[in-house]
């Protein structure tokens, strides 16, 4: 049988500011990649998200990021790989306190912004946040984007990993994102996108922009809360899935 | 036979900024309670503490202080016991994932500088801290101001604690510390110290500024290296306990 | 003829965190109060913030607050007068900065949320404070609570002052506000609150929650633009106030 | 008469961590750059360092940096230009607060680390840099690297700039830095940097790495006081100038 994970970044809160619609996105997903204090989030937003993502039964990952706030995390940071490697192990340990507090396992670590975007494509950098995760518990998932250099290292390293497909995105003959400043780079009706993920989901290929078939195995769908127009969109999507009989549920997990 | 702890706090440089002979230091000492980033230290300089530590064999623990770096958590900060219970599980957690990936345990915690004063003598406070303390690891030992707050929560909530000592300072008819604006609040003479501290191990009692018999169990030293002047001062308080027959060695150790 | 100004605090935003209507509460005030990057607000938030208060025209200040982004300067930190001279200057001399770039002055200082009430009580931390507005300039108006320490502390120094009065808080006898824990503290009803603004600005003094006559000579009025709600408010008020002839202008215009 | 400035990077403490030797090398040079807060730096060093230096009756700059305490302004960060104009405008502006409240002037900006590099080989960023510094003050300084882009956009906007010169570096035929990793780029003898100083001061070119002269005009040299024998050495290159009758002065200095 089928099935995927839909997982969405939350806990992207902080002190007096308040971001993304977190409650309400919670019940559609199967995975929350919670933030970690550096390039958002804070204490007091991971013990609540934790809480919360716990009490509804999803996987909890932690979503480590360049620790640049003022940013978000998504200008580029020029951190060697021992420095990458000592963020991730210092967000990751935060993050799984939450989860002892809560008495529920971490179960996954996806990078956020700029340093997800690098790890799909710098092989040194991919295996030092590979290398942070096994040192941390080598049973946690590590997600990356699909047919990236982060899920190859981790493999490398035993790690289970997780493949991340983005369904509004095209991708090139050799299996990698069409480049943002393309005009092709976006798939902007939302049924091809469905019909898209539900083919590559079984058949593990897709078209590439130029119309060849290429291999690519989504194992999990980011998806985003931050408004009622993309909520909508997640409920439409998770619809169309589970009318296909693809299951929703957390990479790895057994039932 | 008679045993105490001699700990020390390390890994409080920061970027381009060092503090503290911490080389020097860890072969005098037990344990080692480590920055966590917040008022002190950051990933990088705690992945290097815990592995120096971890080398020596000596006993590893968090010392998370107020999120202020700029005032060292040394300057006042009224967290709410809500509050101050998360940034308790940020650090905590946060420096278990350098131990796990140095391969040793995480083994106590002992709060620094405002919180750690906060704690002993605010009941709310302390038992914030000490169920942060339990919900992450109940096996962790908490170590707090001899006769304070802080200590008292954490053996209602079950957890092993550890009395710290200090031996340059005078205490009251009540064994709590005499106030350092009073001019006899600290002892002077070093040889007069190590007497104390050797009387009180063995005796379970010392004398009050006021002359009166007070119970207390010291169960560690806090001991500095900041100079070469602080690093001989523990050099000669570790030969005085051992030739007294004194074990040095961390609070929970079974050999 | 009576005049009052309308103050707001503004450019609380931070990088990718967005807070207040800025836009939609500029046209209803008279002076704005820029937020200096530590507490809330970022360079490029007060670049923004600046060229949009320069061109509606009205007075900007500074509106430093304690360095605390995670507790939005509303927690209470410890600081001693010198710290508290030092941050100001820096937050001050900052908004400054982006005023000349706008070909603007910089009119006024505002503190922020604790700040600004432990200086409203406390003389030293007030003293500390007013000197270092006047030690930047000397023309600069020194904003703070009516009847409070700020304002006193300032006229000693020779600095122009600006009272602040809520015109949804009692007072006490002495002229102070009725504490918050009071159930007496707030007045509920708008048209009180107009009634009575208008009041203090025509008597130069308002009755205390127990009925006396004391005195009271509002400068200032500190408006929220953080909903509709609130928007709406402003307009009433705003309105309600020229209809009874009292001009809406800034501390120390002079049209 | 030929004539040089000596400046140095000050005030680069922050919080408990203590750095630089600035009062011993303050009477050794002309002019003061002064950490901004955002690499190095805090309100309190600050004022004590201007204070320092205006007693010394020496110039007081800006030495603006990235926002990256923790990497000390020398990690890249991927700033857009007009993020990089805010966060001048930000840092000048504070530090002429406490050259207001000194009563000394802000005389010249000279930025730090990664972000002096970069200006000095990304026209488009130097042009930014050199817009917030005439948007503050068309009266100041900008410093920048001999024949570099931040230069080149300073004198385009009308700016009096300075040419900063590396005593013990190479240049290429160009007139730019040996790349460091380049096994000629140091020069190491002391005599030699001094004598290369020396000649480039009076004939305005130096002979590049390949034996060809290339102009070279230098304004200011960059002196470090972090080490007893760093000092030692700016003493002897103050000495051998002063002894060729090269004055010691800060650029725009008209005695």
């Amino acid at each position: 049988m089928y099935s995927i994970d839909l997982n969405s970044d939350l806990g992207e809160s902080f002190g007096r500011y308040t971001l993304g619609l977190d409650d309400q996105i919670i019940p559609l997903v199967s995975s929350a990649n919670v933030a970690c204090g550096q390039h958002a989030g804070d204490p007091m937003v991971m013990r609540d998200t934790v809480r919360m993502a716990a009490d509804a039964g999803i996987a909890i990952g932690a979503h480590p990021g360049y620790p640049d706030l003022q940013g978000f995390g998504r200008r580029d940071m020029n951190l060697s790989p021992d420095e990458a490697y000592s963020y991730m192990l210092y967000q990751i340990g935060a993050l799984q306190a939450f989860c002892a507090a809560a008495g529920v396992p971490l179960r996954h670590v996806k990078p956020h912004g700029q340093l997800y975007n690098h790890a799909a494509i710098d092989p040194e950098l991919a295996a030092a946040l590979a290398q942070a995760v096994r040192d941390v518990d080598d049973r946690l998932v590590l997600v990356g984007l699909a047919n990236g250099a982060l899920v190859d290292e981790g493999r490398k390293l035993g790690l289970t990993t997780a493949e991340e497909f983005f369904t509004d995105r095209n991708y090139t003959d050799e299996g990698k994102l069409v480049n943002r400043n393309d005009p092709a780079a976006l798939i902007r009706s939302e049924e091809e996108a469905i019909e898209r993920v539900k083919n590559a989901i079984r058949d593990g290929a897709i078209l590439s922009v130029n119309g060849k078939l290429i291999d690519l195995h989504p194992d999990t769908i980011c998806v985003h809360g931050d408004s009622p127009t993309a909520l909508a969109f997640v409920r439409r999507t998770r619809e169309a899935l589970e009318e296909d009989g693809i299951a929703i549920k957390p990479v790895g997990a057994t039932n």
